[in-house]
């Protein structure tokens, strides 16, 4: 108990600071102008789409993670404050320019956006094993670690990659493969062997708020991988990106029923979606042959990982992914990113490569290390349930 | 279970042959262009509107549909899979310019998403009666019918209606009628005597996921009208759509309470939709005045639909329509299309008849052949559960 | 029975006079243009908006109310009904010019959806004791007396408050604070003390749909701020609201959790919210940082309103307010109000007092004038449950 309270008074510290750290920033405003834009328009309809991405990120991570019946109100509610978190702390820590130049109004949003959801990634992994001020904690060390493998590999943070050398449109690596193998870090640390034998449990109230969640994630995903893509690439994009959800929802269908003789309804809330996280590096280069191609690919891969890779893999690290992101975001999003140093014309694929191997080491390094400290703050030997924390 | 195994084969064989043939067509990809044009910025809301619709699809009909208790997982699987199968066919179709033009990224995407659209209106005839491999099945040989019918309406096909000679702006015969219709011609082979004697369960959950996916419909109603319409004509419509909307739901009430004592909420869910439908063929020409009148009419239409002529029309095709899509997309939809006839300026309403009873015919006429082939596959006395299929 | 029968006549009275007073009214159209203009592309973009709008007034109004376990079913109809009496009639009255200049079609949508929020508000205080005709009655009521507010502080009606001088961009005095003390006034007339002794019950699966309503209002709730905001302040706007927000949202958490030892879900689910209600009047001038203060004030007011105020005022005043809508709507909203006087540059701080003064006792004076007529018209001593009226 007074771990926690010790964590409360952290937070309010670092919230008190945040306001003050911004009294002296003048936040970057639109100028005034006589007439409309074009480029004013343009930033309109990017901010559109960041509404779409906030939609992905409340209701699609939200009730995705709804599945876990007894952890029903603690999952949205943390999905609430991990964004109400990431947003402001990267808006703060880009317009300081402490990693990069200080963007836009609406990059800057979409920008964060992208964090929060491969916060949301990350926190699918120790789902259920965590207290809401945990949960405060993770988005604290998480965002700035993000930030920094954002920074090396896309502004050339630390000279390690020239810039425009690693291509990742819709986060592939980026946002999934890093929130995925960060969780995998994290869940090191905070399983205990008895968890193994608590099932996690569903029912079908849960399975349809999960899938609710699922189709919101898939119906907007273009606006996540276009989310920064100029004008005259939009429609193009968004089709690719439909094309490899279908794809994978195709595939996810087959491959679940072939291998588990029936359907698991949380593979295709799930591997559904793989499509998205696969053409994520190639959303705007690939043709739309291939991003139905790389889609059942990237279906049939994170099926695969929920049926046959998620027991021996959680065997080996002795942790439990409770949502399996590892098996949606981690190894589609490695799919994707390494499909890109082939298909991205004009691409240097040393460069592709360099910046994943970077970003596998800073997440599960990272990850690890948050993993520790969150477990210092409460690791414990049954999951919780809503009831401990909520009226 | 051999035949559900040629199913599948026969699927994968499709697939495989899609992504072959894909492979010598060159998608149209947007040149290059140094600034952004103002075509750019309206396919890029061109493009918006297809995220609506998207959630229409996915969102909408999917929960709608979720109002059969014992059948929630599948209903929701069944449209991941529908429209997984009818949006890339529709776009690969429409490339290879064998029914008509092909179309540009975004307009093909919206098109496309019409056609599913018609597809799930169709798939809630006989939902609760097909395994996930009929819905495969059905979505296959549905999406070229569709697509036939189109090109005849729209497209001067065979050469029955002029170019332009046919108004359906917003899809009241094409989309609603025609998948109706469609879903009647199916469910004529489906349903056995077994089955009339088990009523359609629904509980409080059920119903509220059902009245979530309504109103998802009815909120997004407008960028499905307006979807491919000319920007200056677009505010306009959307007031007339909402107009409809706004009558139909109206209507509803008074109908629903006054014709069964009190109000059911399947009535509210679907009737409350009939003006979108209704206004669909009128929605760029009527004025906001007309479209409220033409909503009030549909709702009344759709809630008489439910209470007295389904079950009459049931007894007579001895058939069971689950969503009773007759009354919702039905009825309304051919008074839609009717009324375009008498109230689009400068209409020849010949050729708008001759339309409607083109859909009508052909509708009906593939729609049976279509059922006759899945209940090839597996025609059932007693309805399907979720357990079936599901883990 | 015989009042209710009357209340349905007097409701189809008035649809039908509007039918007919609307034939003589020509419904401006947008002009034909020969090419696609940055105007237009603008009004799209608003239109955009007012679906987002849309979204919350069904999806997040709607299930925000659904808490209530044994009213679920009334909650949505009411939505759906409130809405489609509310935008109809705004659109009548401002298209006749009764009140102030006729807006332009997507001005006057999003004005109108404006309007139903604010019923939507209104109606969440009395929730569970009215049946549907007294929603419909009350809807009739409270529109003209919302329309004769807003021309009053905004068109400068009466001559009261000079043009401009009144600064509401987000409605937190005009549609927030105006809608909650209205309920406030109608509740005044409808609790009996039977009621108190009846606890308003909710389980786990509507405390997740109200989560689901709080979410979707959260993630389009820049899209309502920036309605009508011109372009290029737009997405200064958005990041001013998701600020807020988000300052809200990690208040609420701290204060709900301290307050109570253990956190309410009804409060994550409401005063996140107050973010947005209190950096209505303030978003497109206020810095982020100021907006981000706001909005973890707003929070903490409004968990305090559900903690502490709320039983106090409901002994005070006899009456229960099912949604605590004066928790997330009033107090807020008035804070937001007030803090424009003194935020705003160039504002005149006793144009603002001036305006939300007149808000205040309009609001209070017409909502308890409306409590009476509805009481009139039923007033139980038992709360309804979905079954006196629904199948």
């Amino acid at each position: 108990m007074r771990k926690s309270t010790c964590l409360l008074i952290l937070a309010l510290l670092f919230m008190a600071g945040m306001i003050v750290g911004t009294t002296s920033y003048v936040w970057a405003t639109e100028e005034k102008a006589a007439h409309v834009t074009i480029d004013q328009v343009v930033s309109v309809q990017k901010y559109n789409r960041s509404i779409h991405v906030m939609a992905m990120l409340m209701v699609g991570f939200g009730f995705l993670m709804v599945f876990v019946k007894k952890y029903g109100r603690s999952a949205v509610t943390a999905t609430y404050l991990l964004v109400s978190i990431a947003v402001p702390m990267y808006l703060y820590i880009n317009g300081k320019g402490y990693l990069g130049e200080p963007k836009s109004d609406v990059d800057g949003l979409l920008l964060a956006e992208f964090a929060a959801a491969s916060l949301l990634i990350c926190a699918g992994a120790p789902l259920g094993r965590l207290k809401m001020s945990q949960y405060l904690l993770l988005a604290l060390l998480f965002t700035p670690c993000y930030m920094i493998n954002e920074w090396i590999l896309l502004e050339s943070g630390l000279g390690l990659i020239p810039h425009g050398g690693f291509v990742d449109t819709g986060g592939s690596i980026l946002i999934h493969a890093f929130g995925a193998l960060f969780g995998l870090g994290v869940i090191m640390n905070m399983t205990t062997k008895e968890e193994f034998a608590v099932p996690v449990e569903s029912d079908h109230t849960s399975d349809q708020f999960s899938m609710l969640g699922s189709m919101v994630l898939w119906l907007f995903w273009p606006s996540f991988c276009a989310g920064l893509v100029e004008p005259k690439a939009v429609p193009f994009t968004a089709v690719n990106v439909f094309m490899a959800l279908c794809g994978a929802t195709i595939a996810t269908y087959f491959v679940s029923s072939t291998l588990r003789g029936k359907i698991a309804i949380g593979d295709v809330a799930n591997a559904a979606l793989a499509g998205g996280v696969g053409v994520g590096a190639t959303c705007d280069t690939a043709s739309h042959q291939t991003a139905f191609i790389i889609g059942i690919l990237a279906g049939a891969l994170s099926t695969i990982g929920f049926v046959a890779i998620q027991p021996v893999l959680q065997n080996k690290i002795k942790g439990i992914d409770t949502c399996g992101v590892t098996n949606l975001h981690g190894w589609p999003g490695l799919m994707g990113g390494i499909a890109a140093a082939f298909l991205v014309p004009g691409i240097v694929p040393a460069n592709q490569f360099k910046g994943i191997i970077i970003a596998i080491i800073l997440a599960l390094v990272t990850g690890y290390v948050t993993g520790q400290v969150l477990a210092y703050f409460g690791r414990r030997r049954t999951p919780y349930v809503d009831e401990e924390e909520f009226l």
